[in-house]
């Protein structure tokens, strides 16, 4: 891991750009800590890290607030990284789909959602690698955010993460729903009851599969970007109980 | 009213017992408050305000802590109050179909739950007048609690009703999803995911049918009684947005 920038936001936040090989990616750590202190991931719809950056940082200053470090890093065929033709393909036909109004099928779920998943999850796992070996960051680890399928695999063969906050707001194929069985970590999962890029009924099927004992469902009126901010504060609340 | 008994806890908390005609209750106001505060009324299943006791003194701490008074009443068909022939009738009806695996008719659960509500209504405004007619109480006034079905039918009928806390945690009548419909003021609902004593698709419905613009869906782990600590942090922050 390279650092290429560094920056004191005006509420002394330290924002500090890296590479990670080809992947680029943005760490957040409080203005100060006396120890090392736990990391939040933050997962976003990818759509690019850039273009996300104002919620992203949003997310990293609460974070930063309730004694935490935050870091994201580019996700596959997000911002500047390469499209796969496939991934495009797949977008093209549940486009197809949701305009003829048909059910989307499970099968253009998961070409749509699965190679994407199977990049991010060993590309997190080496960000957490390079991020806990500096002094600043301890444990434990947070993931927080959409991409659920993503947050579902990486709570299943990733032990370092202790505890997540996800966002049900993407399609899941099925082959996730057997995953989530077997989720174990506290969970706390955010709804947008009529989140248009969204199947309310399957939310909640995600929801009841989680293996966890402790778990979450936060539903909130209103569309996929109109998260309340008490929604936010019980997810950082979240954090605090389980990171802490 | 007439208070019959007067006692500080030993955290401050004073404990005034009443009566309201025929009917006992206690009011719960803060060790020190120097304006008048808003009044939470507590809801309860109908076992008796006094065997209840021990949850509701819980709440009423939470509440003074947070700033508010808090004020229960024996509800009709609970504690020492009389009990009716029609009500038993309807719980053993109930009863018997749950033992058979039949489905439970919303004619038996009219039976069980529509006269309470009817009666308890009335008692729950009388309480409202009495109690804000203290000078130590002034308003907003917040709902906070289970028999859902007659919080619904308070929130539509009680215009100084500003936010309610439900508890999704008995059966509703058909006839009250419609009343839900006109419910507009801001909804905590609060639902055990593995509740025994509850459907949890008719909660998921009626939550769905309340017209509240601001409601959120709280579900946690485990049954009837089961809900976590966090989840009572969560309902209390909501009265402090809603009645602060």
């Amino acid at each position: 891991m390279r650092f290429t920038s560094e920056q004191r936001l005006d509420d002394g936040l330290l924002e500090r750009e890296f590479t990670l090989g080809e992947i680029p990616g943005i760490l957040w750590t409080p203005a100060s800590a006396s120890a090392p202190v736990p990391l939040i991931l933050l997962g976003y719809p990818p759509l690019g890290m850039h273009k996300m950056y104002p919620r992203l940082v949003a997310r990293a200053r609460r974070s930063a607030a309730d004694g935490f470090a935050a870091a994201t890093i580019e996700l596959p065929e997000s911002g500047d990284r390469p499209r796969s033709a496939a991934t495009e393909q797949a977008r093209a036909d549940l486009q197809g789909a949701l305009e003829a109004g048909e059910p989307v099928s499970d099968e253009i779920v998961g070409r749509l959602v699965l190679p994407g998943v199977e990049k991010a999850v060993p590309e997190w796992q080496a960000t957490m690698d390079a991020l806990l070996s500096l002094p600043e960051i301890g444990g434990p680890v947070g993931y927080s955010g959409g991409v659920i399928s993503i947050g579902i695999r990486l709570a299943v063969v990733e032990p370092r993460i202790s505890a997540a906050v996800l966002f049900a707001g993407s399609f899941v194929p099925r082959v996730l729903f057997e995953e989530a069985r077997q989720v174990t970590i506290p969970l706390h999962v955010l709804l947008q009851w009529d989140d248009e890029g969204n199947d309310r009924q399957m939310a909640l099927d995600l929801f009841d599969a989680f293996g966890s004992k402790e778990k979450t469902l936060n539903a909130n009126m209103g569309g996929h970007t109109g998260v309340p901010q008490s929604a936010g504060d019980a997810a950082a609340r979240f954090f605090t109980r389980h990171l802490s």
